[in-house]
């Protein structure tokens, strides 16, 4: 997307590749918000490492990373033989999918990668099809996103405040991102609206990459405290909430996010604001029935207890200088923390899924999308 | 309260006063959580510039400080004549009442000190009348504190987990608190319990003064991120919220507290969960009819933007220097924020408030305490 670099806007994706010289090219996740900077692989082990270091981060963004990390080690291989390519692409495969061993999308992303270039008869054959499988990988990637972003739109109405929780934008993505493409989608359309943007403690990624996403596209926006979003929806300043999700299940239609979209899902029903959450299909789980048994991650302590980011008045910041954030110890030091990662809003809090093939109510996934019916 | 030094559980309070040395004792709350500190005044100018700069913070204390600060301003004049001491009384009193003109609290602690002085015939005599008015208002804030404690820990059940927002703890008066007051008297008593402290974002006083003072009084505690409570809730972890307030109505039985105490509200609402606020009565607001009417502070965008800490690895850490805590930019430079510093929580939401007088519901507030009918 649009990114101001040096006085200039240019449209930049948050994983790219260049086929000509076996490049990856990754938005680098870790110096945002305080620095811009691209990050480039030529080896499939740098590719995993980006994963791995969080320099790219959000299903769509891994999925797609891992995706282009394979035809890149597959591209490498110089010699004819199918065997030792074939023990090759194993190791790709391994380095790849054990960077970051509990999410699913560098999984999928790669098996579909695997299964294209099963028909090629060469090296050179099924090289040329994990090449254009990632691309079709990536690109199925922004056209969901693109879906989502039409769909979206429509809820929008001129003059409204949305508010938005963690960051499900184009930086989780390969472009656009879902959570945010009803609000770019909008804009395109010339719709004026709001965006009011949940810091999202502990991580701050609203504050971070949300709020940086919408000032590169130029959204108008105001970050808030987590606290401060029931004050607003009461005050009547919010017509209306977005967010992702990291999985949403189909037989009940609960979905489990960011810490804290159970919060925001509460007042919203409280205030009768509407609550939307924007998903790509490949967020739903057909399997579990019961929102109590996703697994919620218990991630550490620190992230509670403390903060991360660039010292005020210090030099590097005029400098523009490239350094990761400093953390600081906010809270007191003899004492620990809780942090669980995810929280999961039942059905009866949901408006609605704004999904690449329409907006679904709750009950209508498994109805309407036809699969996994018991 | 009990505070570990070198080694040794002293009782400190926030705010103390040693008559024969004229010494206005205070606990230095800009360097807490990292460094516990006690400021000592001589002279009621300090006295004021450690109401003005935070030294000494929350309605009771500053209230205390000021009562204190006034009769140590008083008793430094040292000739006899009443006409140069009634002046003098005058520019103490205009010192103290300007630290921080915004708050109540100092103003009112001064007009009783004001008061008692009256009958003095000598200048003498009203010296002696007005530290004893001085000691009087800070006994009194202590017993009101102790009393919402006995009160409100009836309510405390073995094994519960509570709740709290913000801090309404013994650093806010005198001694004890509000909010926390039930939580020491239900440890006074025995009974096993835990507390869940907000971290209470963007200045933290979760995570740094409840925390803290918690940790120093032995009460078993996690800090959570705000977004977290629900969760919690819902997961049935949760049995009892217990917050303060900064104004309650009389009238309507609604109470304005730091941001994010409505979502809580909201939230235990949903979840059928008891929802307190401890206050003094001087809390109560007898005029003000509707919570809409309540003038929110909007406070610095740089709190929300920012946050505050000691930098982690420093060797500052380890040497344990008093340094204050370092600010540093956690959000998106180009975003701006809105930072409502406090939030309306309608009657409806509200179970009860623990009162020095007892547990009145909000219907009962004008109806029992007899004050205020229209």
């Amino acid at each position: 997307m649009k990114v101001t670099l040096e006085g200039k806007k240019k449209h930049f994706r948050t994983v790219s590749f260049e086929p000509e010289s076996n490049r990856l090219i990754l938005i680098d996740q870790r110096l945002l918000p305080h620095t811009f900077s691209l990050l480039e692989t030529t080896d499939y082990r740098q590719s995993a490492l980006a994963i791995q270091n969080m320099t790219t981060r959000g299903a769509g963004a891994i999925g797609a990373t891992a995706a282009y990390g394979l035809a890149q080690g597959c591209r490498a291989f110089s010699s004819k033989s199918l065997t030792r390519f074939a023990t090759h692409v194993q190791k790709v495969f391994q380095t790849l999918a054990s960077a970051r061993p509990t999410a699913v999308d560098p999984f999928n992303a790669m098996a579909q990668v695997l299964n294209a270039m099963e028909p090629g008869g060469t090296v050179a054959e099924k090289q040329e099809l994990a090449l254009r499988a990632a691309i079709q990988f990536a690109e199925e990637d922004v056209a969901h996103c693109r879906a989502i972003g039409k769909w979206g739109a429509e809820l929008i109405e001129e003059g409204m405040t949305i508010l938005t929780h963690c960051n499900a934008g184009w930086l989780a993505f390969v472009d656009i991102g879902s959570a945010t493409a009803p609000l770019y989608e909008a804009q395109a359309q010339g719709k004026p609206f709001h965006v009011l943007c949940d810091e999202t403690r502990p991580r701050s990624q609203g504050a971070i990459l949300t709020a940086w996403e919408l000032a590169q596209q130029g959204v108008p926006h105001h970050i808030i405290p987590d606290n401060a979003a029931g004050h607003y929806m009461q005050r009547g300043k919010i017509q209306m909430v977005i967010t992702g999700a990291d999985r949403v299940l189909a037989r009940t239609g609960a979905a489990a996010n960011k810490i804290g979209t159970f919060t925001k899902a509460v007042l919203a029903k409280y205030h009768r604001i509407p609550f939307y959450i924007a998903i790509p299909l490949s967020t739903i789980d057909w399997e579990t029935a019961d929102g109590f048994d996703i697994p919620i991650e218990e991630r550490s302590e620190e992230e509670v207890l403390c903060a991360w980011g660039r010292p005020v008045n210090d030099e590097t910041e005029k400098s523009g200088g490239d350094e990761k954030p400093v953390q600081v110890r906010v809270a007191n030091p003899s004492s620990r923390a809780l942090n669980p990662g995810f929280d999961v809003t039942p059905a009866e809090l949901i408006t609605g899924f704004i999904t690449p093939v329409g907006i679904l109510k709750p009950d209508e996934l498994r109805s309407k999308l036809g699969k996994g019916a018991s």
